[in-house]
Formats: structure tokens, C-alpha cells, sequence
């Protein structure tokens, strides 16, 4: 939709040497486990999060007898994935508040991925489980766990289990920010914890915004601002978008 | 910052007769209760909050010694507060996925009117409990708990107790959405829970974004829709700033 | 039933100015939010109790197939209620003792107001929210739920859903203690934590006992002061049960 | 203090033979178990409860260096005691609000038979558990834990570690009700969850009330009754408080 | 099996004056209390549990339809059981691991002790609730929790709701140990916590394991030592398993 | 120690073409993840679990001025990693006794790994978190926490921050059973699941054992049948010591 030209902040110094509108390397790896229908390891750089696609005959109560399925989807961090080890939500008895609004948010994401209604009455249950934190878990969750939707979605077309064609085109997710007045995109955990600005930004293939949220961390932010970080939330999601296709052979 | 004409969409019929970019009426009753310091009342049309501040002294482990004070909120809807009673948080034993996640935003948007350098070691609680909801709550909740904000803060400078001026310009917040194609400000219920587009804007007396969190619910956004939404946000936050200036008597 | 003759403890002076045996002054507020069947705020001085009461069809497992409807009853304090802010139950993930205490007592005073076999297999669900509390939370909250209680079973009246007349006079509670080896009615906080013992007295309008609860917090207590207490009971639930039906325009 | 004479109804039949004002058998085994400092197994006829008082140095954080010690204690009945199996309280994870309600009973009660100050800063935990039940076992618990505190006191003194004289006279308690519109004494199982009314009587050998506690299960009650079962239960409470003592052997 | 010969270690010197390859005192009392269908209160030496089997129609979800029956169980230490009274896990709002795993070896012992078959659709509790703890509970547990379970088959057989004879030959448990280099039978607290192995044998009358479980606690162990830890275990079993004979009048 | 003669069961066909005394291949990556101070993928068959081992600076409180480290352990299975999804145990809010029983046993067989005098203050965290299940994840989950331990150790010691060698020799687990009367080594879950006797393994480099524990779950065994069980488990673990050895570089 709108041109992506480099912007004249293009001249700002990232610690790994990237442009400020240009993706860490992304891998998509699927089949990384054989036991859930769809299985994918995704890596933004050393960001890597396990994301599978489990599927199940029936839906929730809410959703009974409505002929249409159900997505729902748990994100979680490994006690280790941190540079600093943090306690186990098992453990401590309870799932902290971040764990929630993230997984909400992978769930609502995903569930722009498919027409429940083609999916007939089964559930797909989503789990991103994050080996190892750098940044961008979130967006890196999203963005697998369509991979691993797709392979559950075919699964259960092999099974001859669905009535319609429910996976949709692709979504993806990435994170944008504002760091000393500059506008980049995709932020390791070095400078996701010193940005001014942090966004998420989650599309489809047809250039539709799913969500956003920015939050300002650390300084507010103004409507030039938030028009770069879309503009470089969309080219980032178009190269994710490439990405999923490519790992599924379309 | 922009020029907010009103688009061609205006025809559109709501409801309650609004226009749409239209706020419903909004009320805010300081001193509701008088235990703690600040005590608002705030009613976007038959959504009505209880919004407190709480002082205390001293602040959590993490901000120890850090010279700075602290500022968190819950928000937290009272069983009867929706036309289906809901089961009451604390007898269930768990705090519901969106429960954490608002509280998390109206924190985040209160510390953003609130220099907590020139707070000292101080910590603020805001409660945010809906008395009755009919849409808008979290929007509602961080504009009147500004204002609960700045009776609390008068107080503790009243106390001698703040070392600087703490209270930063107002916040406020509101809601926008699309719905039947169309883009409409301050959503009750009725519209909000059949909208395609449900967008929360918090924004600052100076007109920046201090967060924009928008998500499709039954349908995607484009660009142009992000926009209107955005226009119409702003103008909503500039009506609120003004009824919490007039309340406080600013 | 008794004569309540004052007694000659009657020149004790109270903080507030009232004679032993008078109540505060005593508002209640039907109709104080919309979407619950019954919704009503009562004041005891500067106690104020938003007191609810939900209907729904149907009944809990132990009731099934009885024919019979069921009450029960949740109290809760607002965190801001309080002087001091409380931590929040639902943050701590588990009820106090003292909660529970009070919502069985609740629970067990309404169900003396209603008949179960009148009201047929639906069940009401009576709310008591504390948004400031200044003492007798519980006892305000029993003679306010029971006037929510009224106009919900008008409500399930009205929709023709209950077979008999559940509603069965009215139903009042009040404080009575002693201080400073004086027997006093209605404690506001200042008295009642100072308070050598302290009672709550729940009676009908037929003058029965639906429940008495004496504790001996600093000092414990004799027959004498028991009657004299009881006494003055006796003669606050009177007056209660007056407001009561002012309020139901009986 | 009042005479007690067998009233009219006294020609009530009970199902185990005994006369309206009669206790049922009460046993006090001293030195049940070892490892407590005291340790009592009461039994009020088939109900039967291990009642233990442990100590510790030091007091909780409210009453630190407050020069006083405190008494706390927790009821429990385990899973077996009880005609049909109750599901274990560890096991759901939560307390029930009848168990809390009864602690808060038991720990109160007991406060009103030790000397706090004379205690020092030294806790003193009582532990009701209850092994069968049959009616009673809130007020067995309290008769019961009397013995076993003051077993626990005399541990302490013998240590040298109070300041004072901390045991005060013994504090007892007992069960009344209406039956068939008969007041009766000490209510088994059987008796209890057919009673009209059920009260609990907490009294000093002074003759003094701790704490009564009177609701009406199934009908309400007049201040006749109510007059018949304060009579009833000092009766009971004054043998009680005699068994107390021979087995302390004062 | 194999033939027990004093070994040469025999000549170890324990602090209650017991040979090495000696049980201390067994005690096995039938019905400690009368509500559930099997009550046994069991002593080895000053360890005491009451175990419990109580007996329900129907079985958990994952066993209906089969045909067969259930037994599971629960462990518990009551909190003034042990020398140093411990928290109420109820009211930690939480089991501990250790309970836990008590609780599965408790369980899994039993059921090598009943044909599930031959018990149709019942569903037996084993609950073992330790009254004094001195070493050995959970191997208490087992062979007391045996009779229990022999006396609620043969109130189900009575009922005549089982279509078979579910009850197998007895199963006993026992504690061995290395301590200072010795191998040692049914250990004390006072051996326990300063033996380098420990290890817990559960066997069958017809002489084969149900379980063992052997750890090193301060000191690995070889192929020897677990010889003759088994030789003494088995030793111990069989010993136990006349005593639960000799109590079920067998 | 003993010598391995392949039984005259040998000729037993197993499902992936093993011999009885056969272990699966085994794989161990170390530097799996780069945050924690030790990372392994350890690899039996089809069983892959994520170890990994933390380090921390000070001890619990129970080891407080020790002058000794600490080193604890938790288990956990992803929940995709089973063939079935099983529910996440943060989501559940509690822990499941057999991931408490298998947390506990990790922990007591690698603390005999480690020297806690020679480690000084430290403590070490490991975490095993199972990708893929497919039997023997928690002999898989020790034999890698093993190698994860050995690089956490070798970083303190980089570091200057132990006072000792803590790393003690190499400790290994391997699971043995009884399969249609046979005994085989390593089953996967295909075989574990029918298996009539189920037992885990763990030994040191020095052949004595850490911990044994021997199942019965569908039938008892014998002597016989548990000599020949340790002697495959005692070739297993030697095996597994190798490669910890190779993986090592040792």
C-alpha cells in the first residue's frame, strides 16, 4: 500500500549494525516436534519460540452446537529463556498479568487466520512457548504459530474433519519503535528496554492492520511518529509474510 | 494538531441520536467517597467508575532507594455491574486475563501524568471499580482517575511530603470503533459488541499518544479507517481534558 | 415487643452527639444502578453499601429438582472503603475469613426473608459491595440487600416466573455494643474498635431473632448488659424495618 | 447466676435418652500425642477432636515489639470424620468459609483465657482437629483447647520464658437449640441438622459470656427461647468447666 | 525367599536398643472411629496414623463404562505431628511436593492390593492422616491403609454392590536404612534424618515387590547394601503382614 | 562392577528393532540456548528435553550461613509435548503430583553431582523442560542435567566464585521394565505404557546407585527379575556416562 522509502533516520547506528527498517534474520523451522499437528520453530534473530497447533474434536461450551470452531492460544516463557531466570508461573500458582495480555493477544491475532465457520466444530489450541528471549517475543509468536496453524489446518483436511477451506491468507507480527527519536523496527531486547516507543504491529497478507498497540514507555508520541512505525511495521510484515509462504511451499 | 471536520459517515444513524464523533455525556463527581486521598465518580453516559487514589509511604522493593515514587492501578468490575451478573474475581481465586491487562494500560497511562522523580518516595494505588458498565469502562477509568490523581497529589503536597510538582498535564482516554462500515467515537455496549473495529486512544493535554491499542474484532482496519479513528480519538480526548480541567477547576 | 424505656446510661456522651439507643441517619436509594434486578444503596452515616440483587433461572446442583429457589449472598469491602487501603482479595487469590464470615451471615438473614418454595426453581444472588465503610458494613448491608431482594422478586413477579409470594416481611440489622461499660446502638468505626464488646442483632419485623452474634472483643459480657443490648436492638431493627418500607412505598 | 430449673419441657424425649438440659458423656485425654506442648483429645459423646497447642518464640509482624504474645487458631475436620466424606481442604485448595468462620471462633475465644501481656512475646498456635464428628465440634474444639493451652502455658513456665501469671480461668463452650419447638442442650448430628434454631455458648467460669452466637436455621426465635438456651448453656458451660478442671487436676 | 541370617552388622548399637534387622513395637487398631466404611488407627513405635477407607458408588470420568472399580488415596500430616509444628497445607492454599508424592506411592500400593474388577463401580478413599510422626509414616501408611481397605470391602460385600471378591493378599511397607555404615530396619526420625540411605519396601504376602524405592541421601549405596537392605525389608514385610493378619482375624 | 551377559531373553522382539539391553541413541547438544549459565538438548530416541542450569548468587534462607551452595530442580513438560496436549500447570494453577515427584527426584540425584561445601554460596537452578515426549523424560531430564551443571560450574569457576571443585563425577538415569515377562532397557512410551513393572535407574560414575525406584504397575516382581533389572540399568547408566563424558570433552 505505501511506498517504503528509507527514511532520512536511516543514517542512525544500530549495536548489530542493521538499517533501522530492516528485519533480523528470521527461520522458520516446521516439524520441529512430531507430537501437535503443526509444529514450528521461529527465530528473529536470537529470539526463538516453539509454536504448535494441537487440534481437538468439539469446541468450548460458549460454542456448542454454533457449527463453527474454535482458536485459542497460551504463550509462556521457559523459566531459562531470560537472561535473568524468572520464576515458573506454575510455581508460583499464578500466570502474571503479561502472560494473559499476551496470549490474548496471540489468540485474537490468530483467530484472523482462519474462518471458524469452515473449520466446522474443532479447536485449534495454539501454545508459543519461548526457548530463548532477545525482543519481539510476542510478534515472533504470531507470526510462527500461523505456520503452525496452516500444518494443523492441513492435518485436519487429511483427516477429511473440516467442512470448508478455513486457513486464510497469512498474519504476521512485528514490533516497532521510537529509540533516542528514531523510528526502527524490529527491537532486540537491547533496545526494546531503552525505547522511548514500543509498537506492535500485526497484519494480513492484504495489507489490513489486525491489531496495533503502542505504548509509550518512556515518552509519548506524536502522529508522524506513529505514521514511520507503520510504514515500517508494514515492510516488515510483508518480509515475514514472504517468510511464512516460503517455509509453507506456496 | 488536526482539523477535525466531520466526514462524510456523519449521516449514520446511532441509536441514542448521536453524531459520530460524538461523546455521550460525561460527568465527574470529586470527593465521592472520603477515605482516600482522591475520590472521582466519572460516568461516560450510564457507565459510571469509582475511580480512588491511594497514598502511601515509602514504594516497592523494586524502586527502593531509587529516590522516585510509583504509581499502579487495578481495575476491577463490581458482579453486577453488567447486565449478566458476573462471578466475582476473588471467589473464583483468579483475576481473568482482561482484568490484568486493563489494569496494566490504566497504569501505564496514569504514569504518564505523573513525574515520579518529583514524587519522591511515595507510591500512589489507583482502584478503578465499575459500578456499572455500558461500554468505554477502561477508557472511562483512566480519565477519571487522572482526576483522582491530582486531588491525591494535592494532597500529599498539602502534607509536605512531595518534593517537587509531580502532577504532569492531563491524560484521558475514550474509545473509537467501526462499525457497519462506519467510524464512531465513545462506544456503549449495544455498539460495542457488535463493532467490526474497537480502538483505544490515551492521549495527553499536549495532544500525543500515550497509547493507541486497536484491534479488529469481526473484521480488519485499513490505513484510512486508522485515520479517521485517530481524528476522532483526538477529538474525544480534547472534550474529556477539558471536562477534567473544569472539574478540577483549572 | 419490650418497652424501650432509655436507661441511665443515657448521659454518655458520643463523639457524634447521639443518644445511646439512636440510630445515625439512615438513606436508602432504590434503583441505584440499572442492570441488576434490585439495586440498592444504603447509608448509615458515613457507611455506604451498594447492596444488589441478580436473578437467575435455575438453581445450584444441591437444590436440583427440589422446586424449590435459593439465595445467596457475597460481601465484599472495596479496596478504598477502608481509612487505610486494603490489598484487594481477588490480587491476593484467596477470601479472607472474615469476608466469608459475612457473606454466610448475609446469605443465612436473607434467606429468613424469603420463601423458597414461593420462588419457585430461579435463584437470587444478593451482592453487598462496601464503598466506604465507617462500622456496621455487615449490618447495613443485610437491612439494604433486603430491599434489593424486594424489588427483585417484584422484578421475577412481574416477568410471571415465581409461583407464590416469596417475599416475607421485612428483614433489618444494626450494631449494639458496650463502651466504656456503656451499652450503645449503631457503632461507627471510631466506637467500634474501641468497643469492649460488640453485637450484631438481625431481627424480622415480627420482632423474632433471625440471628444474634455477641463477641467479647476487650472485655467479655453479663446477662444485664446482654438484655440491655438486646434492648436496644430490638428498638434499631424497629426503626430499620420503618426505613425499609418507606423506601418499598408500604 | 440464674437458677437453673428443669423447665416444663423437660418431658421432651431425645433420641439418645437424655433429659433437654443434659451434656453427653465428655472425656479430656491430656498428653494425646507428644510432640505439641499440650495435646487433649476431647470427645463431647461420639464427636471427638484432637485439640493441640503448640508454641513458638516471637510473635507475628503486627504485634512485634508490642511486649505482648499472641494466640491464633486453625479448625479442621478431616476428610473422614464426617458421615459421607468431605473432599480434603489442601486438595481443592481453598478453605471453606464454615472452617475460617470456626477458626476465628475457636482463636478468639481462647484470646479471652490468656493474658497476653503476661505472656510475652511468645505464640501460642492451637490446632482443632477434629477426628469424628457428631454434632458440636466448634464447641469441643474450644473446651477441648482450653486443656491443651493451659498443658502448653505450663511448658512455657517451666522453661522460664513468660513474664507472668498468662492462664486465665477456663473458658468453655457448648451447643443449645430449638427442636420441635423444645430447647434442648448439647445437639448431636442428628439433633442439630433438624434443629429450628442453633446457638453457640461461650462462657468463663466467671460466668460470663465470651461470645454467643444464635441463628435460626429453619424459623426464627423470641426472646423466651432465647432466655431457656442462655440457661441451658450456662448450665452446660459450668459442667464443662468442671471436667476442665478435674482434668487439670485443679 | 531368601533366608534372613542375622548379618554380620548385628552387633550395631541403636539408641532404643533394637537389633538392626528389628521392627519396632506394631500396633493395629479396627474401627478407631465409625463413620467411614474401614478406620484403623496404626502405631509403629511413636508413629501413628489413622488410615481411613471410605466407599462411594461410581467411579472418576476416566474409569466409567469400564466395568471396574477405583481406589485412590490422600496423605496428611496433621501440623502438630511432627516435632516442629508445621503450616496447614489448606491453608498455604497449597500441597507439597512431598505430600504429594506420599499420596501416589500410598495409592499405587493399595491398588496392588484390590482387584478393580472384582470391585465393579465403586470407588474406594484411602485417607492417612498422621496423628505423631516419628519416622515411617508413609510405609505406616500402607499397611495400616491395608486393613482399612479389608474392612471396607467387606462392608461393600455385605452391601452386596461387588461382584466379585476384590480383595488380594495383603500388602505391607517398611523402612530400611544405612546408617553409619550399617544397614538398619524400620528407622526413627532420630535415625532417618542422620542415615545416608534410605529406603522404602513395599511388598506383597506372596513375597514379591509392589515398589521399592531406595535414595541416597548422603551417601550412594552398592549392589551389597541393597542386598541386604531387600533381605531386611522382606524380613520386616512379612513380619507386618502376620500383624495385619492377626488384626483382620485371618 | 557386575558383568553383563545378554540374557536369554535377548531373542525378545522390540517394537524399533532394539536389543532387551539396548539404549536408544542418544544425542546431547550443549549451548542449546545461550541466556542460562548451562544449556543441553538432551535426546533419547525420540525424547528431547531442554536442560538447563542457572546460577545465582546466595543461597535459600534455609542454608543461610552455611557456607554451603544449593542446588534445586524443576520438571516440566511443554504441553504439546505429549501426544495428547495436556493443560499448562500455570493455566491450572496448580502443579501435578507427578511433576512435583519427578522435580524432587532431578533435584536429589544431581545434588549428588555436586560438592554444596566446595560450591560456597551459589545456588543452581535447573530446569528441564521436555520439547517431545517419548518415554524416560525424567532419566533423560538427569543424565542432561548433568552436562548442564558441569558448564554452570565451569562458568562460576570462571567467574572466581566458588571456593572448591563442586563438580562431582558424572551421575546417569535409565529406565528398565518388565514387558510381557521380559526385561528390557530405555522404553519408550509405546513400551512404558504396557509395561507390567517400570523402574528408574540412577547411578554414579563410580557404579553405586543415587536412587532407585522399582514399579509394579500392572504385576509384582521378584528378585530375579529386579537383579537383572539393575544389571541393565547399570549398563545403560555406563553407557550414558560415556557420552556426558564425550559431550564434555573428558
Amino acid at each position: 500500500m505505501t511506498e517504503i522509502t528509507t527514511p532520512a533516520t536511516s543514517t542512525y547506528t544500530r549495536a548489530d549494525g542493521r538499517g533501522v527498517d530492516q528485519l533480523r534474520t528470521v527461520k522458520i523451522t516446521r516439524g520441529f516436534t512430531t507430537n501437535p499437528a503443526g509444529s514450528v520453530l521461529i527465530e528473529y534473530g536470537n529470539t526463538r519460540v516453539m509454536c504448535t497447533a494441537s487440534v481437538e474434536t468439539g469446541v468450548p461450551r460458549f460454542k456448542k452446537d454454533s457449527g463453527e470452531g474454535w482458536l485459542t492460544a497460551e504463550y509462556s516463557m521457559l523459566p531459562a529463556a531470560t537472561h535473568e531466570r524468572m520464576p515458573r508461573e506454575s510455581m508460583r500458582g499464578k500466570v502474571k498479568g503479561r502472560t494473559h495480555e499476551i496470549s490474548r493477544l496471540v489468540g485474537r491475532s490468530l483467530r484472523a487466520a482462519v474462518d471458524l465457520k469452515a473449520l466446522g466444530e474443532n479447536t485449534i489450541q495454539i501454545d508459543c512457548d519461548v526457548l530463548q528471549a532477545d525482543g519481539g517475543t510476542r510478534t515472533a509468536s504470531i507470526t510462527g504459530a500461523y505456520v503452525a496453524l496452516a500444518d494443523a489446518i492441513s492435518y485436519l483436511k487429511d483427516k477429511g474433519v473440516v467442512p470448508g477451506e478455513p486457513l486464510l491468507p497469512p498474519v504476521a507480527a512485528v514490533s516497532v519503535g521510537v529509540l533516542d527519536g528514531t523510528v526502527i523496527l524490529d527491537l532486540p531486547y537491547e533496545e526494546d528496554c531503552r525505547a522511548e516507543v514500543d509498537m506492535n504491529v500485526i497484519m494480513t497478507a492484504a495489507g489490513d492492520f489486525v491489531e496495533i498497540q503502542g505504548t509509550g514507555e518512556h515518552a509519548n508520541f506524536n502522529r508522524t511518529q506513529l505514521s514511520t512505525m507503520l510504514d515500517f511495521g508494514e515492510k516488515g510484515c510483508r518480509e515475514l509474510i514472504a517468510a511464512q509462504q516460503a517455509a509453507l511451499g506456496h
